[in-house]
């Protein structure tokens, strides 16, 4: 399959401007630079894309969720069509393993359905209905109606880390349409060929289905001024993003300095804490150990919930079930991350936290160590190879004032690097809890008797993190009604939304509400017969009764 | 009774600082200064009050929510019991007449008493479970269970035009305390004594069950130094506010640039358009009448609903309707407004509007003019009196060009007056809707097959407004389920939240999930019996039912 290069403006290929400047795709595994050759989205694309967007909003607002639901189920099916042809452009942008991308394939076509499911049920637009009451004193009490409807044009980032199930096809993208807005894409620039194969995907879907052609834009970008143009558009009602702190506040701060600023939903930065109490060493010591270096050094590490930092209890069999999780740990392969640029952020994080003083190297050194690059550099070179782009999984530990005392330790450091943090008395354990930023995780290792009794340790991790783990792992996010992926900044900007499971398409909407108006003139979902058969609150009470049934 | 002229700082009386700037409550109507003098927090006060709430934010999240419905409730009753000590207080610091603030004292107690329904029936914290499969492939599905949970201690500013309903224990601060949070209420410098009588009945009620005293403070402040200190403090999780577009942006301005910025519930200006189309001046032509002037002048203008812009279609009847209208706004009382700076923004507002060109005044000035004061002012000098607070209803007529080109026409000029707009085609009047910015409502007076026609109005004003009212008046805001008070900015800060209703609660919660937990690990209510009883999401179904129960 020929890429052409192009952004996707309204459905159509767009020729980029040739005096902008172009970027190409470039595989981590060798720095080989793929073809073709994209370029930066001018301002006139970027309004372009928003105002075609802005213009097409109302009749995208007003497709039957029926369609909306055929919309996200055909993109599903599109992308499955494509076949290899996806995984072996995603595999080279991305040096992801093939296992990998086909199982992030299965959970973006999922999405797609669940949203299309949700859609189609109708539920999710929490209709709520109070009858009037004409002869209500001091004054009647009007016919009122309300239900969630789309905000408009939705600005969605495509984050490195998830090719297909973040990016253009993603969660975000599924939650906004599902929701009944149109998005403009800006594609992440590590892997524009698969944004590509992805955006032609939805936009023959749409037209397929003979939709409007701007529930869709696709922008190309590796700079700022895309980012920058796109966020401060006028018209534009809402981002959605996933990523790092850094660039997550940058669209935030833009957002917040428009004239009318709009929500920004980013799920940011996490160090997704593991608290190990004694309980957990003598129940499930060895399990312990193999679950917690699956989940630290999974992708190379590079997951948003990848458990960064493991608070350990004080116990007899610490140093020795340190010194194993270590070695396990560093005894997994070396792996190719998604980007140069992502690799030395990697190895300038773990040069920090080992140059902390205080903190020590923990596990054995493997030797020699096996890289999935075959390369045979040694473990402190991780950046070397060619591409620059190979690491090694670390661990280190230091106690807690260490921790404490050092930023480098607190942040989150994007890759398979794990510290390790010995806690030596209740108060301690308590201390690290209470320092923590907001998470997007937060797990608790031990038996269930300590579990019980750590009730202010259960209050502090409640109060800090989106979703708290007892005896699991926090990577392997579920994507259901029950999952919150969010929290606290800077887990996301927004403690109240999630940006996983059916949740996510609550970003996307706003509740409108009407007064003593007809019937003609009420969605359907609002309407005396509830057509759509959906949940509504009917003066306080849920029911899927039409209004001549109750009372 | 007495009053102290101290803040509360956890449920204590706490001396103010007697360094501290000095400022007392002022009669609007005489000019007079009311005793006792009330003096501006120090960012000492201000730090322990929030500091003391984050202590107790765990403590103040367990309280069960029969405790948080009791506490609500005895509020309740100790408001009511303040009697007339409460209404007198209150006109003298507001002016507002006496049945206007009883109304609002029915209106607070009926809103204190709803929210301790809602916690009471308890289904508001959206519980969802997704039950393990341990035998899924490729890996199992673990148990998740989400609700929403406190925040952590919020700051309430209270609102000038609102001194029970939207101020010490009005909506805010019910939805805040209903979802488990302290709260730390910046009380407005217009009514102090107000503040505190209502703040000691709080304290009292707290005190009274026993719970956590620091679940209020309240602090004094007539400057920007106390909101800054306040909406700075790292421990402050959300802000909920009432008021005007500057003053709810400088607080989101602070907010958004913390380290860690948070939520500000922001409910500002709106102009509140209303569209009258040819059938309404067919069909109800006198009671149109009737219902805007009573909307426009009610307590003096002073509702973020007051109808500031009214758009009329062309027809036969336009001037002669008009006239009448412009007249029977004028031909209403003047009045006293909250304080000698409002009025004085009043009558640079009004001023504004009258001398851009092509506005001109519209219907006949009343000779005498009534006030309610008494004085014999003349018309134009309508911040004459003494206390400088007096200001009578204003109307004026321009055309679509003309209001479109002038900001002062466009933005919220808050007080009695309306400026009618002639639209004469139907381009023009998508246009007047495509023009505004985010409103709290938009209204249409139409007869019913007009409406049907009008669907790009409808869209639009869909697009643009919280609440959409046929053949009715934006004031008199209903406090129930359905209701939704907000919008897209300037109407609020945060398009998906409701500052009035039921729904209001949802700002100060957010969703946590608990993965595989153990059931004494889990609040009751995502507890498999389903103790409390409340409306659950079950692996995707809504049931009140113990899971034991379902399949």
């Amino acid at each position: 399959m020929q890429l052409h290069g192009k952004h996707i403006i309204s459905g159509q290929p767009a020729p980029a401007t040739e005096t902008a400047p172009s970027f190409f795709a470039v595989n981590p595994a060798d720095g080989a630079e793929l073809q073709p050759a994209y370029r930066e989205a001018t301002h006139d694309e970027v309004n372009r894309a928003v105002r075609e967007a802005a213009d097409a909003q109302d009749s995208v607002a007003a497709l039957s969720p029926e369609l909306r639901g055929r919309l996200l189920r055909e993109i599903a099916v599109g992308i499955e069509a494509l076949g290899d042809t996806l995984i072996q452009r995603c595999m080279a942008e991305t040096a992801l393993p093939e296992a990998r991308l086909t199982g992030e394939r299965t959970r973006t076509v999922n999405q797609l359905r669940m949203f299309a499911a949700l859609v189609e049920e109708g539920s999710w637009v929490e209709a709520r209905i109070d009858r009037s009451q004409p002869n209500r004193k001091p004054a009647p009490k009007p016919d009122l109606r309300r239900m969630l409807m789309p905000l408009g044009p939705v600005a969605v980032f495509g984050a490195s880390n998830f090719p297909l199930a973040f990016s253009v096809a993603g969660g975000d993208t599924a939650s906004a349409i599902a929701a009944g807005n149109p998005v403009i894409l800006k594609a992440h620039p590590c892997h524009p060929g698969t944004s590509e194969l992805v955006g032609e995907v939805v936009t023959g879907a749409v037209k397929q289905l003979g939709l409007p052609p701007a529930i869709l834009s696709m922008l190309h970008g590796a700079g700022h001024e895309v980012r920058k143009a796109l966020v401060s558009h006028p018209s534009l009602q809402a981002v959605g993003f996933t990523g790092s702190e850094r660039g997550g506040r940058a669209l935030y701060n833009i957002a917040a300095s428009r004239p009318a600023p709009i929500p920004v939903f980013a799920e940011m930065g996490s160090i997704n804490p593991v608290f190990v109490l004694p309980g957990a060493l003598r129940t499930h010591s060895n399990e312990l150990v193999s679950g917690l270096t699956h989940s630290a050094t999974l992708s190379v590490g590079q997951f948003c919930t990848q458990p960064g930092v493991v608070f350990v209890c004080d116990c007899p069999e610490r140093e020795r079930w340190l010194e194993e999780a270590g070695t396990a740990i560093k005894s997994q392969s070396c792996g190719v991350m998604l980007s140069a640029g992502i690799a030395s952020a990697y190895a300038e994080a773990v040069s920090q936290i080992e140059n902390t003083p205080g903190v020590e190297p923990t596990g054995a050194e493997p030797v020699p160590r096996e890289r999935s690059e075959k390369r045979s550099t040694p473990p402190n070179e991780s950046t070397a190879p060619a591409a620059g782009t190979v690491v090694c999984p670390q661990t280190f530990a230091a106690d807690l004032e260490t921790y404490l005392a050092a930023p480098a330790l607190q942040n989150e450091a994007f890759g398979p690097v794990t510290v390790f943090v010995r806690v030596n008395s209740e108060a301690e354990l308590l201390r690290a809890a209470e320092s923590l930023e907001g998470q997007l995780t937060a797990t608790i290792h031990a038996d269930s008797d300590e579990l019980t009794q750590h009730a202010a340790l259960r209050a502090a991790l409640t109060r800090t993190a989106g979703r708290i783990i007892y005896n699991g792992y926090p990577t392997g996010v579920e994507v259901c009604p029950s999952m919150h992926h969010g929290g606290p900044y800077p887990a996301a900007t927004f403690p109240q939304f999630t940006s996983i499971g059916t949740a996510a398409v609550l970003r996307f909407a706003r509740p409108v509400c009407f007064q003593n108006m007809p019937a003609e003139a009420l969605p359907p979902e609002l309407q005396d017969e509830n057509p759509r058969g959906i949940l509504r609150l009917v003066d306080g009470t849920p029911t899927r009764e039409a209004l001549s049934q109750i009372d």
